[in-house]
């Protein structure tokens, strides 16, 4: 499919048929991940993929709370993909820190987009979850305490294959040629 | 393209041909990006994208030292395109704050990879610089003070087309199902 139009047909899918996801066409999501740029080629990332339905229910139960519940549909995902952040090169952790900036959380947003496009292409629907509890997700993958998880990916069959129109900015309050806001 | 394949094609680009690029192909790609999803639709970003000449060399010389000089091939790209990190909704600043987590920077990753998938598509070749002297660029730029820059993209014509093998991690230290590193 052409870019602009992946782009376009890349959605938050909020509304899953429950059904599980080929684990063929996870491992091509996860090879479009493995390829991803990061800082200094530092890929400080791992992938675990939860797709087995009681560890899964346990993950996702994680992700709401009966006060905060506008994540309880990934109930219905076919697969939870939890993105651990690894240490980066020292150069990158050096840079960083002379530069005030994470760049890790920049690399883990690029490889995570790079798992939903090849999804979108499998016509599977993902949804990217900022909002969960790290310490008890850790304990249930056996993740290491120095470790910390960077976001999860809900993923599977999309229940209404209807594509939105995405709601953007104008344009002109997005970009500018050769001075800001110009 | 297919989406692997693209991410396959693209690669950080170091060498240029100097030529300037079309305003229609920047306009491709920021298209591509203005598509980009982001924490509750935030799209805590602005792009100012620096493709007059005297003005690129002032913000390319930002870009390297004497003594750190890794991004000197930046001066042979075409466009420099600046990413401004703008403030994220409430709720996203609520949700970062509460779990610690600055979700802007997931978001400029993700919008700053779209727009490097794009060029790859266009023929172009991107590299990403997190390196750079931060307050002249907003100064030359009209930048506001309270704005931060995320990152800067390098964008041109490749001098060579060769797609280079990529070097990543071993499979099994990259992904696992349904617990950490197994």
């Amino acid at each position: 499919m052409e870019f602009t139009r992946l782009a376009e047909t890349r959605q938050s899918t909020r509304k899953f048929t429950g059904e599980a996801v080929d684990r063929e066409q996870l491992n091509r999501c996860l090879k479009a991940a493995w390829l991803a740029p990061s800082a200094n080629n530092s890929q400080p990332w791992s992938f675990v993929v939860v797709d087995d339905p009681k560890i899964k229910e346990q993950v996702t139960r994680e992700t709401y709370s009966q006060l905060i519940s506008f994540n309880k549909f990934a109930t219905g995902a076919g697969a939870i993909v939890v993105l651990v952040i690894e240490k980066p090169k020292l150069i990158s952790q050096i840079g960083g820190s002379i530069k005030k900036k994470e760049f890790s959380l920049i690399d883990i947003g690029i490889a995570a987009e790079h798992f939903c496009l090849q999804a979108t292409e499998e016509g599977l629907g993902t949804c990217i979850l900022g909002w969960f509890n790290e310490a008890p997700i850790k304990s249930l993958l056996h993740i290491p305490s120095s470790r910390n998880i960077g976001l999860l990916i809900a993923v599977g069959h999309p229940s209404d294959s209807t594509i939105r129109e995405k709601k953007r900015k104008p344009w002109d309050q997005f970009c500018s040629f050769n001075q800001y806001g110009k």
